[in-house]
């Protein structure tokens, strides 16, 4: 399609606010130099690096990702200009990880180097490819026959990679992490491990190297087609309606989003999802920037269960798994997203260098809670302006569990970044059927069910915890900002009349990155900062927007425990760096089989200087989760956010002007 | 209007989901012995009392309450019985706090005492009759002139209560603390308070006893007409439509609400707003009870700046200020509420007695925020469910804060209560302009502005805290339960071969009221539970309900300092009560110059057993507030929540049943 019909098309198509599902300049050619690689500039990685001689039958594209310019040549650049194109590629051959970066718009391989010690994520192949090997081991039959699993049709065995290094065997050779299922009697297998079965496999000479066989249990025999229980829908939920009969607000020209005064851009990642760019607000005529960048980072979801088969459960998962089709699965409309939404869809490189469609993986929508911007009742009467706001909604799905990814975006200059948590929990067959022998009193309260509960007969749900580092690029009126954490402190009143004590503000500027390492403590509560001193608002303030966290978890594992150290970003629920290009990823860039060498946790020992500069900040979103009954079959959405939002950075409040009508 | 017929009217007219306002049998005979007080009831404690020569010309009704019957009546009463019916009323007469308790069905008063030493709360007539009073002693004159002015009609005086006793004065006579602010300009007196004038008054021999005059401090002149700037909406904002075309799926029914499996009833009370009882779910045709009674107890509203006319600033919002109209203003349709919702009228007790009505006080709609139940993507297909949840929401408003109060039903079986502060903060007038002189480094940080922020020229909005006590009479399956903190423990594992740590839960039952103490510490975290000891789900758990936090805030106030023992409920985060329906306010029935000892953290001392017995649950939710300059002249809504939820109630996710489409 002829570039310029295509962006004509996609942009009235947005104005008029239909739904359906577009791209946001992913399969075209570029049209800003933070957009999306295109399927034209995926098939430049693939020929660069054919024509080098690397993508030989049996070479393997990991990962092919959009290298980002530097910030200062996206400021410079206008429209019209040359866009100077880079992919960073990881391909796998014959077990050995290799890093190529290639010039797109040049058509040329920049570099290409042997990454020594480090693993690429598994491509699917791997993972999935490793069935028929199992399942033809004397070892494997065996071990199923103990378990009266004979018929092998409706067991499905697999090899996970493992985020870090726990066996010796990780050092040398690419090691895959075996385990089966069973399916009979539903569509899927979750719910249905076979537990105490576990194997170690070289994934390069395809060669099982250990069988493990510590406890013969009974696969769990539950309800678990979520799908089809009941038979029939409850009644009497009448229909709700939401329309938007003269189309959406918000506006979408040359892949830009303009809604409410914000302006941003966004482009769909395969490692890490959404990446929201250059969101700037419109305040009185001026654009002015809040954030750079802003996205996930990673996710840690470390198990709690020490037997054979779980004691190493420890998910590193968009670092992991992103290989192949991306972190981020299709939308359902209806489901997931409301009638009045756009969908946009994603590329990513298959595991032979050809990019894939993912069709509608975001979406955006306005909606209202029917909540108001602001509200007063003054002399009998009530004041005030409805609120709406803009979701831009995404679903990572990776095994199980399906978290929902919001950024959503209010009028009055917040933006709510969310997760919903939903999907499958992990299950672990019990050969007790359920907790029935428990009695509910002190004595019992040494309990055997210490590390999960029972969710359905002879099935536990494994404790586990969940953790998001969000990677916040923030650039409030300009790049150079300073991190602030205002701490209320008791204040003691010896001579007061009336009364001992009040809190008072005693303001802290972030020197290094230790300074700005933010632990929420309810005894020491602080106010998180970014903040500019170079631009003073008009009551003499440094211009600035807050970090504010929501109900939260650290992480309980022993800090020199290596998951830990992998997912260390999981020990603090802020933390702020210089900004570093090449720092994007909070447990680092190869996560797996990894000696965490790399990452958030890593970085910052040399602990930085951060003042006046160009910073980031790194949000921590995290869980415990016990699991309990009603997460099976399926889990109940529960959502966790965490807020971004204007501290003395506009003049005043500015929803003012909100119209009185919705 | 015959009671049938208006039983009859009002179903139906709530059953087709038309909006308009309705309400649930406060004006007529009451349906239940939990609904509210109706106009006829309030006429008959007004006649009782007046027959029995304690509503003489002198004599005011400071509040009329519905004493609610024994829960074990209530258990064993049904439709057709008597309903035994009480209130509770407080008498002020000539200075002295009055008692009393009226048989309203048999019509006599059963008992009549003066309370020594506590104090009525303060009515209207009280806080803004003493007006004329102040502008004319000689001593405000002259602090007026001071700061030039001299025109008396734009400066307006009141005397307000202070809840807790601050000076001697207090303990003798009823205290009220004068002040003055003046409007000209604008339509309302927020932000130009008269700062450095206090008075001190006698309420009762309407005598000033006090004038101090520290500092002479010009009125501020910030824009603070929030409703008329500007002049102009915003354009671009397209409509959204949200509608019910067949109606609300909602139904009520003898004033007892029935939606998604839920039943309850609410009433509306004059003191704490909503309260919604024998909240029931109803699991496969079983009606199962969670919570006997849900309500905000009380809210503590203490500031931060040591200052004359500031330091005493300490406002327990409910306890202090619902005399006359009641806690709740209106809400205002298509702003607080959505074109589908229900209105519900409220009745309060004005001071002399006669009920007046609060129009539209609470409402009830559905909505969808278009997320999912639940969802999972599994085999290239979406699945899942679309929810929706069912609001009540009120408007709390005592002065300048509007608090919009949610109870938020969800179809999975869980309560999402919520918060959203909006209104215009307290402001102090600053003869210094603004923080232009303020540099951001490290040097300046010990700074003037401790105590507050400019949010306007010459205005500074104070620092201050929020903290809401919400009384949750949890009965899962019956009223005896048992609380349980399952704490989350680091357990090392020496001999893993994989890992070196994991956490574990450590339950443990609550024996007395100092075990259920529940402090939010990210390095040791628990989760709450209210579980039925004597009723096991079919997996043999206890049954249970657990609460939820969300982000939240300690008090940072001395413990030993008086308004913090009065808000006391604000050092924890979560307490546990054994039910004793006179204990149902966090900071005592008369916090007016209060000596704190009534209240939750008095109560709780005693430390009495817990265990297996009719419980009630104390939730603290808490935020600090250093103002910022958009939170001016109206404050954007901010949001804290928490959620009630089931934990091993169902024998199932129990939302697996919903429709597929909205």
């Amino acid at each position: 399609m002829d570039r310029k019909l295509s962006r004509a098309l996609r942009a009235s198509f947005l104005l008029m606010g239909l739904g359906g599902s577009t791209a946001i300049a992913q399969g075209t050619a570029p049209l800003h130099p933070l957009d999306g690689l295109t399927t034209a500039e995926y098939w430049v990685a693939y020929d660069v690096l054919q024509q080098a001689g690397h993508a030989e039958p049996d070479s393997f594209f990991a990962s092919v990702l959009l290298r980002e310019p530097a910030k200062d040549f996206v400021f410079a650049w206008k429209g019209g200009l040359p866009i100077p194109r880079e992919a960073d590629v990881v391909m796998l051959q014959k077990g050995k990880t290799f890093e190529a970066r290639v010039d797109l718009a040049a058509r040329k391989l920049i570099s290409w180097r042997e990454l020594k010690g480090l693993q690429a994520p598994f491509l699917s192949s791997e993972i999935f490819g490793t069935d028929e090997m199992i399942k033809k081991d004397p070892r494997v039959l065996e071990a199923l026959k103990k378990r009266g699993l004979t018929d092998l049709n409706s067991v499905e065995c697999l090899a996970l990679p493992l985020s870090y290094a726990a066996v010796p065997e990780q050092d040398t050779q690419r090691i895959g992490f075996g385990s089966c299922s069973q399916q009979h009697g539903s569509y899927h297998s979750w719910g249905q491990s076979i537990e105490g079965l576990t194997l170690q496999i070289d994934m390069v000479a395809k060669k099982i190297l250990k069988v493990v066989d510590t406890e013969v249990v009974p696969v769990a025999n539950g309800a678990v087609n979520y799908e089809e229980i009941p038979e029939h829908a409850r009644p009497g939920t009448t229909p709700i309606a939401i329309s938007q009969p003269m189309g959406a607000s918000f506006q979408i020209k040359n892949s830009e989003v303009s809604w409410q005064n914000w302006h941003f851009r966004f482009r769909i990642d395969q490692r890490i999802g959404p990446v929201v760019n250059l969101v700037r607000f419109e305040d009185g005529g001026r654009m002015r920037s809040v954030m750079y960048e802003g996205s996930l980072s990673e996710l840690y979801v470390p198990y709690m269960d020490p037997s054979n088969g779980w004691n190493n459960r420890v998910f590193i998962d968009a670092g992991e798994f992103y290989s192949g089709i991306g972190l981020l699965k299709p939308l359902r409309p209806g489901l997931d997203c409301p009638a009045n939404a756009a969908y946009f869809d994603g590329l990513s490189a298959g595991e032979h260098g050809a990019p894939k469609i993912s069709s509608q993986v975001v979406c955006l929508f306005e909606r209202t809670g029917s909540d108001p911007a602001w509200r007063h009742f003054e002399g009998h009467n009530v004041y005030g302006r409805p609120a709406r706001e803009l979701v831009m909604r995404s679903a990572a799905v990776v095994g199980n569990y399906d978290y929902l990814m919001d950024w959503r975006f209010q009028q009055d200059g917040s933006i709510d970044v969310a997760v919903g948590a939903t999907g499958v929990i992990e299950t672990k067959a019990s050969a007790q059927k359920d907790a029935a022998g428990q009695a509910m009193d002190q004595s019992s309260m040494n309990m055997p069910m210490e590390y999960g509960q029972f969710v359905a007969e002879n099935t536990i749900g494994v404790n586990h915890d969940h953790f998001f580092s969000y990677r916040l690029d923030m650039d409030v009126d300009g790049p150079d900002n300073s991190f602030m954490a205002d701490r209320m402190v008791q204040q003691l009143l010896p001579s007061d009349p009336m009364r001992k004590s009040i809190w008072a503000v005693k303001p802290m500027i972030a020197v290094r990155e230790k300074d700005a390492i933010m632990d929420i403590h309810l005894e020491t509560p602080s106010m998180w900062l970014f903040a500019n001193p170079n631009v003073k608002g008009p009551l003499g303030y440094p211009t600035g927007y807050e970090i504010m966290p929501g109900a939260t978890a650290k992480s309980l594992l022993s800090p020199d425990d290596l998951p830990q150290k992998l997912g260390g970003f999981s020990e603090h629920q802020f933390w702020v760096t210089p900004n570093d290009p090449m720092q994007r990823y909070a447990a680092g860039v190869y996560p797996t089989s990894s000696k965490a060498t790399d990452g958030l946790a890593v970085w910052t020992k040399s602990n930085r200087p951060i003042e006046n500069t160009d910073l980031v900040g790194w949000y921590t979103l995290g869980f415990h989760h016990m699991p309990r009954v009603e997460d099976w079959p399926v889990m109940p959405t529960m959502w966790h956010h965490f807020q971004i939002r204007p501290f003395n950075f506009f003049g005043a409040n500015p929803v003012l002007d909100l119209p009185k009508t919705q």
